[in-house]
């Protein structure tokens, strides 16, 4: 039962022809995977089927009470036409540490990972071939039963859809402005910081908004107890350069433990730079901008891969970072990632899962 | 248009029979209210309607960031058998606070207010009449934008679900074993605690589990930043009766403010009694204990209304509290409240507001 997938796909006539600005997240493919859980069955139900609106009840326990957590991972369409998706396996044990963390069902990784490569092949044709451009693939997972009551529900759904996104940098790698504040917090050690769950998107929705209103693209947020340690910035992990180390927020529990953070830090190792995982706090920063030892600032996430911040802000203090450019090794690791990302360079670190574009038997 | 409500009634035939076992939030009543939201039309669409499925695509924003409040409240069948629900003015006012909070649009409240009396008045029938039931109130809002980045939701749906309920205490008023735990945390001040919104709940599951493996029915949870303050006891708030104080923590924005904690405090006061709102450590609740000054612990919430602590725990610590009786003053307002509620009593502080049993005009 289990590791059959049913199939009912869509019948298209028509060519596929995407935008020509794909956006992040506005287009979806023509299926999406979909398969339910109950104490009794485990999961069953896996099905490839065409892209459909989900019926919830309306006391569906996930509304109400947030038991619900999602991935983001993309599959790239590589120089030689290949299709191949980054660190798959990474993110969907991601998913399963979520999972637990708020009493959800561990998913069958492997099963998983099989469904998403079927799904892809099947919508291939989604895949946009410009530089920069990706299929973003979203999982997700919610309880579902019609029920009101604080409590894990009994029964869930995880659903994987598609959509085909646009470069983050149309106009080439740009550095961002950053915003670190006090007047909000976006999770707390022991709670649900590392856990991939809409909670701690919320929490960051009013802070966003604010920054946004002074000009500013993300918050950097400070840690939740005492305010004094940085932690994350929107989506993305941050790394700070100093003169002689480059440092990025240990795991503590407050934040998410980025795929593209550990890849960023394996590379860094390669190369022979220092790289350490420790609290840094923002006082700290300010004293190597202060002194002329802060080099650079940037954060790493699956939307942008490797983001510079040209400017951080902290209480009316404004910081100038690398006059505003983008840092070398910035650069250097963006190209880098991006490089395996559509196989100009060899996979090394066995990164990167193939999709085969066969014909699907069904 | 705002000030309209468009009706699709549901025919029913058969006479409705309430089960014997309400339990709570298993039964739904026939009928729903629900409205629209977008930046252009404002809210729209009002519409009560037999209770349906909601149809969402699967990016829809709320599943996966999170953009989503509710309310809880009941409405009660007097001894005279009037309908009347209790502070939904209160609720509403909680309920844009909440909104505003996480960047979502108020709602007119008296709009609101009239639709959910209309809601009521047509599924009147389903209101049990037995003591200590009711008929649990669910409105709810959440981003309805179908597309996936963190950002606000343009479009928003508000609905509004009738549950009759059963009696929170079938057996008799029985007190509760809670445990104050430092594991985890589950809001924080300038996060989302005092926002009736999904997060807080699932930030709550995993200690609620831990802790019912171990006998216990709720968490008494301890302050984000110290872990040294008691803040909330699942989905109630938390009184502490000193020998000559009623002490219940104050609201530094990491607890829900409750409409039941409002009422108990308003009682106290006119009762003469000394009732105040500041830090308490479980150090201070400990040494109260110790010395024999601990007279008693409630809880207080919609659903159980005045729910007393016969247990609590802390570190190993096990205390008894009032022999693991009831307390005299926790019955003295659990009768006090629920006879305003079925009308015994007469309502001086206008808590309540009727809703006419009126033959709809359609
Ligand atoms: C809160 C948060 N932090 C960091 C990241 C970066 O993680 P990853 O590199 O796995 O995409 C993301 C994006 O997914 C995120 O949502
Ligand atoms: C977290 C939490 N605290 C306290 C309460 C009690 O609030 P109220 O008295 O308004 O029901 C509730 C219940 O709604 C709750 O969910």
């Amino acid at each position: 039962m289990k590791n059959k997938i049913n199939y009912i796909l869509k019948e298209r006539k028509e060519k596929i022809i995407l935008p020509e600005k794909l956006g992040f997240g506005q287009y979806f493919t023509d299926h999406m995977f979909e398969m339910d859980y109950s104490k009794d069955k485990g999961w069953h139900n896996a099905t490839i089927k065409p892209l459909s609106e989900i019926y919830l009840h309306p006391a569906t326990s996930f509304i109400h009470y947030g038991q619900t957590i999602f991935e983001g991972l993309k599959a790239f369409r590589t120089i030689d036409d290949e299709i191949q998706i980054f660190r798959p396996d990474t993110h969907l044990e991601r998913l399963n540490n979520s999972a637990k963390r708020i009493c959800m069902p561990a998913v069958d990784t492997e099963f998983v990972l099989e469904a998403m490569r079927e799904l892809i092949a099947i919508d291939s044709d989604w895949i946009p071939n410009k530089r920069g451009e990706a299929l973003y693939i979203r999982p997700f997972m919610f309880g579902s039963d019609p029920a009101l009551g604080v409590r894990p529900s009994s029964e869930y759904k995880f659903i994987i859809i598609l959509s085909p996104v646009g470069a983050y940098y149309p106009e080439g790698f740009k550095p961002v402005k950053i915003l670190a504040q006090d007047d909000y917090v976006r999770a707390v050690r022991k709670g649900l910081g590392e856990c991939k769950t809409a909670a701690n998107y919320a929490a960051s929705l009013l802070a966003a908004n604010e920054a946004a209103k002074k000009g500013f693209t993300q918050v950097l947020w400070l840690d939740g107890v005492e305010q004094k340690y940085i932690e994350e910035v929107g989506t993305m992990n941050i790394f700070i350069h100093f003169k002689d180390e480059i440092a990025t927020p240990k795991l503590t529990g407050s934040i998410l433990p980025g795929v593209t953070r550990r890849s960023v830090i394996q590379l860094l190792k390669e190369w022979g730079l220092n790289v350490t995982e420790r609290l840094i706090s923002i006082r700290e920063v300010i004293d190597a901008y202060d002194s002329g030892n802060l080099i650079g600032v940037f954060g790493t996430g699956t939307a942008a891969i490797i983001s510079s911040v040209g400017l951080l802000s902290y209480k009316g203090k404004d910081m100038m970072i690398n006059n505003g450019n983008v840092g070398e090794l910035d650069l250097k690791l963006f190209n880098e990632l991006t490089a395996i990302h559509y196989g100009e360079k060899e996979d090394t670190h066995n990164w990167t899962f193939k999709v085969e574009k066969k014909a699907i038997e069904v």
